[in-house]
């Protein structure tokens, strides 16, 4: 089954009210908004990448979902399969890398043996508290989309650490993204939809538009690249549709300023689906608007898109 | 690593309030109690089991361990590897039949895919409330040690299911075992410790044991047989080192009678260590006391503690 159609079979089962219908990428349990994530060796993350790295990445993709929610980290719960003593010594010290730096600590886990040549599979799943922002179906005609930081670097990133020369500071933003979980805090209570850039700009910003039942257009032109990606070979496009950001986008009311520093990107309006353009002139959708979930046939990592 | 080596490393990290050392299978979140299990096709279900079951038994292990914590399900998020579309479809439809039967329904969760010939490793988180009973650390010298149910039967059923003939019922007991919820809740107020007996009654006891700070002895003459294992050749020793059980194994004062219907198999005193007799004859312990956290030379699925 390919996912939209397993998470339609999902929907007929007992669903929890705070499953908000398997449409956000967390669930509601009392005051706590929970969230997971599973990252597959050679599909969400390459062989060769530092097991230091992983540990970073998984529990980071974790907490981006927490900061789209407005949330404080409250702790994660680890799925971990023993392999070598190298790997899992390096796993454990990036582990306590990314939970000290967003003050998150371990509530408990467990852990499993694999086959031989079977690929690590890795999860992650966070508890977090005090969300304060409404989910990404709340944007309506008439807003404006903003995403916070810049995008691509991780992409960018993703492609230096495959094969390619470049700048150090790409290849930061795609082994140890970090969450944007104060600024997910300050945005919250303002406003009408959030989510992170975790597939791609665009077919994030697809997705809010599709969950609010309203349109939307990006702007190529106005999509924020780093000094780094600019002397890369990446363009805005290339960019737009890569995955790993962990950006937030969101839907604020036209004239509203953001209280974080943030790019606009576009507007939403009435009516269905997503429009590109390069300032005034219409740019026709790319075949690939982001990570979408299958083994790409590139071979490259894939995200995946949390229920 | 291994697995205590593993534990020992995460120790050193930050750890939540609620992970309780990490000593035991769930932690405590507020109002809440969380754990999370998983299952690897070829360590801990044969690649031949339906879909069906092994949705049903990943629950269950998870639910299990909310039953030995005295609560009440809230509800599971789910990590699933999406592989070919029939078994997809087989394990939604047992997912469904699992949930329903425990009164559990779905949070959220993650679907990913996986490079060819890799194992399908799958996770449930759970999520439970109203928590009533002690950890498995409070066992006293001077406490009987009690179990529900029957042991032996998943074990007897895992061997039916790899190769031999045998009666229905055992199979059953290993490919959609009961969490004993509603004994949990019963016996959560009055117990000084419970655990569930996941990886087999001896190793179980011995670890109950251990974090209690006491000895056990198991009286092997008392364990619990159904009817259908004294037919088949397994005898008290295998049933007391074989793992999915899920019953629930607990510690109440002398001369308490448990609320549910259970049997005395053991009883703590003071020192360290497992002892193991058979009526008044010392026995001597096995090597092997349950399912440890390691490939099985024997190529039997392997259960993993929680964190």
């Amino acid at each position: 089954m390919n996912e939209a159609d397993f998470i339609a079979a999902l929907r007929e089962l007992p669903l929890h009210r705070g499953a908000r219908d398997l449409r956000d990428d967390a669930g509601i349990v009392g005051a706590y908004v929970v969230t997971t994530d599973t990252l597959v060796e050679g599909v969400h993350f390459l062989p060769d990448d530092a097991a230091g790295d992983v540990a970073w990445k998984l529990v980071a993709a974790n907490l981006s979902d927490l900061a789209a929610m407005g949330a404080l980290p409250e702790g994660v719960l680890l799925n971990y399969p023993l392999t070598e003593a190298g790997w899992d010594r390096a796993f454990v010290a990036g582990l306590g890398e990314v939970l000290a730096a967003f003050d998150c600590p371990l509530i408990g886990g467990d852990t499993v043996s694999l086959p031989a040549d079977s690929a690590r599979v890795l999860t992650v799943t966070a508890i977090g508290r005090d969300a304060r922002a409404p989910s990404r179906t709340g944007a309506r005609a008439g807003d404006a989309l903003w995403v916070t930081g810049t995008i691509g670097d991780a992409g960018a990133g993703l492609a230096i650490a495959r094969r390619a020369e470049g700048p150090d500071a790409l290849l930061a933003r795609y082994r140890r993204p970090r969450p944007r979980l104060a600024e997910g805090r300050a945005l919250g209570p303002v406003v009408h939809a959030m989510s992170d850039v975790s597939d791609g700009l665009l077919i994030d910003a697809q997705r809010m538009a599709a969950a609010s039942g309203v349109a939307v257009t990006v702007d190529l032109s106005q999509v924020p690249i780093s000094r780094e990606l600019r002397g890369f070979a990446f363009d805005r496009l290339a960019a737009a549709t890569a995955g790993d950001d962990y950006e937030l986008l969101f839907a604020l009311p036209e004239g509203v300023a953001p209280p974080v520093h943030a790019t606009r990107v576009g507007s939403f309006t009435r009516g269905t689906g997503l429009s590109l353009r390069e300032g005034a002139r219409p740019v026709r959708l790319p075949a690939r608007l982001g990570y979408e979930h299958a083994p790409d046939p590139n071979g490259l990592p894939v995200a995946s898109p949390d229920l």
